[in-house]
């Protein structure tokens, strides 16, 4: 294990709260909180045993007054989140006691943790693979219980597996066309190019596999970015109340919420969908209309699905067409609304516009409403989406098993043409190389830095 | 100890953190918690040791998948917050996980907590008294060092000590009255009007001594309410500024801070000094004016100090010489503003303001802005306020001890008049009521709901 100093943070949210846990980590963790630290019993917690907490006070160096009533907790190295020695004290949950209990544990010795680092710690001591790390900001930010079930499954090394797996077999081939092409001599079984073909087509094959899964994925952990175009008047604010009721009912339960970040998420059955921010929705609610077409287009080209909010009461014009045509080419879903008024309305325009993804709706009423759910699974989840699965998550992991695809089709094509299979290896080995940035066995150090440096403070 | 049912919460802010904690006390915390809880090792927590942690996995009851994974502690009651049974899951500090994992714990057989449920029971136990669950919260909300630490020595129970000590001084007078009236012929010590005269007096000056700490108390627990009134363009915005600089260093380091809470205070040698909402002052600033003379009158009513602004570099009017008329009975500052342009200004309307709190400045180069911050200490408290100080910081102990006086002041006029200790001793018993209401002996339920009520959720 690398040697570290040792790094301090709030790793609870920063309010007013019951409780906050300022966390030390690293070799020095115990000896500085032990400067700052008077337990009920007299006596030094140097030799407190490990998973084990005591009751007492932090005093001010300075001073010696009393800056707060703790209790602290010790987790020794391995056996803990960063994988070293870790002391966390639990303080009162405000904000002044909590920055003041941090001042003094760095006056005290320890240096302020940057963002996600004790993460980054537990990665670079070993203990979770890139995947996994990544995975725990997922589970922080998760927006569903799916969301959440399927990120603790990818930190509990559901991925890595996988992954380890596949560049197993790779590094075989590889070692096998080595010592086919050094050692001819030996009595070694040889590796024909059609045996290696073989082999990189199932692997391929456990690619693609999982390349199916990551656009359900992403929008499991990122959530849909559903857009809803429609006219002033046309019922966008109800359908989106309608929406937003069900949600409400999930989140707003509990006081202290920070809403403005969730209440962008709608629930529909563990799927994340996002909705352009409510506040701005409100404030804004016509302005697509106002700022015309060209505006309209822009945010359509933004968003995952297109609802587009047509008058059944109305006749359409010239700009309704326009949408009409341009929503043509991306998945789109279109509202017939205020059904339950008399119909104005020429529907042979939705001609080109696959009929199983019109919808008569009234937002007033609720109608069509689950029929619109419906739509919207249908269009983004082939079946219903289980925590179980094997799902690929983040952008990161699809791009890296994209090059490796890339890489195993250039040794393809290498072997089809050539036959020789110590040019494939080459190609092989990179593909090796690009699976290896998934669990951050050969990535490299700047992306490291990079995805530990959107974790938030404290983990 | 009485019995309660069990209770759950969640104690830390709820928002994106490293690590949530959801707690549970009662006599069947553990065997809740069991229920949902699987550890690395096999077996059940219900004979964990106390004061120890255990890592491990929630598993949804429902579906046996795996919700999070968590760190339990245990604190076996009577040594707990609480003074019940508690259980502890520290979990991944996302809102989703966080909650869902409280679903289960519910689920499994616990209530949800009330705000500030545990802190209650915790006084309901017996644990702590009124005076020190009070103060839980007071740390919690605290602005500043000072504020904390004054709020720390409360929870230890420094005023309950002195308070303890007067009732029972109180006790014992109303003891021997009543010996010596209820047993005349018994060899006694006589207790004469005088001597209970005496023993009054003293506990009086004591009530006196404790209720001069109270202004300062007040401020130095809720922040000292400042209105700053001017015309439009004299400096306000600027004065703000140059006020809230300081305070932008404290606080705005760590992010994540819920600003809009905190940047409402500035800490002037560790008093909070609460100042109108600055988001309302930069969208207002000049609406003080424009509504004209008797809305500055309402806003300065308000105030526990009103800093006025003039421009020296203007003539005054009718309005400004109302206000400065006005004023005169206000703890109040006054500014003369932009000292560094040329002086139009007649000060011999400013007579009967005590020339001590007239303050040439200039906000736009700080020019006299260390002589504001004194001038309002020397208005507010009569030297350094020290966290060792034993201060009065909340209204209702003030309330209580106001009317404690009330009563030993009746009690004193009663012996003045008859000598009859048998009828003083009645208001000597009130006294001792009111001092226990302080404490929590003698108070009543819908107090002490009112108070837990205030609290924040998981407290």
């Amino acid at each position: 294990m690398r040697e570290f100093d040792t790094i301090a943070a709030i790793a609870t949210v920063l309010g007013e709260g019951g409780i906050s846990i300022i966390r030390v980590s690293g070799s020095e963790s115990l000896r500085i909180v032990d400067k700052i630290f008077k337990g009920k019993k007299e006596g030094s917690i140097l030799n407190m045993k490990p998973y084990t907490m005591k009751y007492g006070h932090i005093i001010e160096m300075d001073s010696g007054e009393i800056l707060d009533e703790v209790l602290i907790s010790f987790m020794k190295g391995p056996r803990s989140f960063t994988a070293e020695d870790t002391v966390e004290i639990n303080c009162h949950g405000g904000v002044t006691p909590t920055k003041r209990i941090l001042e003094e544990v760095i006056k005290a010795g320890a240096r302020i943790a940057e963002p996600g680092e004790f993460t980054k710690r537990a990665f670079l001591n070993g203990r979770i693979d890139l995947s996994q790390a990544e995975a725990v900001i997922d589970i922080i930010r998760a927006k569903t219980e799916l969301s959440m079930k399927s990120a603790v499954l990818q930190s509990g090394g559901r991925i890595s597996k996988e992954i380890d797996y596949l560049r197993n077999r790779l590094l075989e081939t590889i070692a096998h066309i080595e010592a086919t092409v050094d050692y001819p001599e030996d009595d070694l079984e040889e590796v024909t190019a059609s045996g290696v073909k073989k082999e990189l087509d199932e692997i391929n094959k456990n690619i693609n596999r999982l390349l199916t899964t990551a656009e359900e994925g992403k929008i499991l952990r990122e959530g849909l970015n559903v857009i809803i175009v429609g006219k002033p008047n046309v019922g966008k604010s109800s359908l989106l109340n309608a929406l937003l009721m069900e949600k409400r009912a999930i989140v707003t339960d509990i006081p202290g919420t920070t809403r403005d970040v969730i209440e962008e998420y709608i629930n529909l059955d563990g799927v994340p969908i996002k909705v352009v921010d409510t506040a701005g929705i409100r404030d804004t609610d016509d302005v697509v209309e106002k700022i015309g077409v060209e505006k309209s287009k822009e945010k359509i080209d933004e968003g995952d699905l297109i609802i587009l909010m047509l008058d059944l009461s109305r006749e359409l014009d010239q700009e309704d067409y326009e949408i009409i045509n341009y929503i043509k080419d991306k998945k789109s879903i279109v509202l017939l609304n205020k059904v339950d008024l008399e119909n104005r309305f020429n529907k042979n325009v939705l001609e080109d516009i696959d009929s199983k993804y019109i919808i008569e709706t009234s937002a007033k009423t609720g109608e069509g409403l689950e029929k619109l759910k419906e739509c919207i699974k249908d269009l983004f989840f082939g079946g219903e989406v289980k925590a179980g699965d094997l799902i690929i998550t983040n952008t990161r992991h699809k791009e890296a098993l994209i090059r490796a695809r890339e890489s195993l089709n250039s040794a393809l094509d290498v072997l089809e043409v050539t036959l020789a299979i110590d040019l494939a290896s080459i190609d092989i080995r990179n593909a090796w190389i690009r699976l290896g940035e998934i669990t951050g066995d050969t990535v490299e150090e700047d992306i490291i830095d990079k995805i530990f440096s959107e974790f938030c403070l404290g983990k």
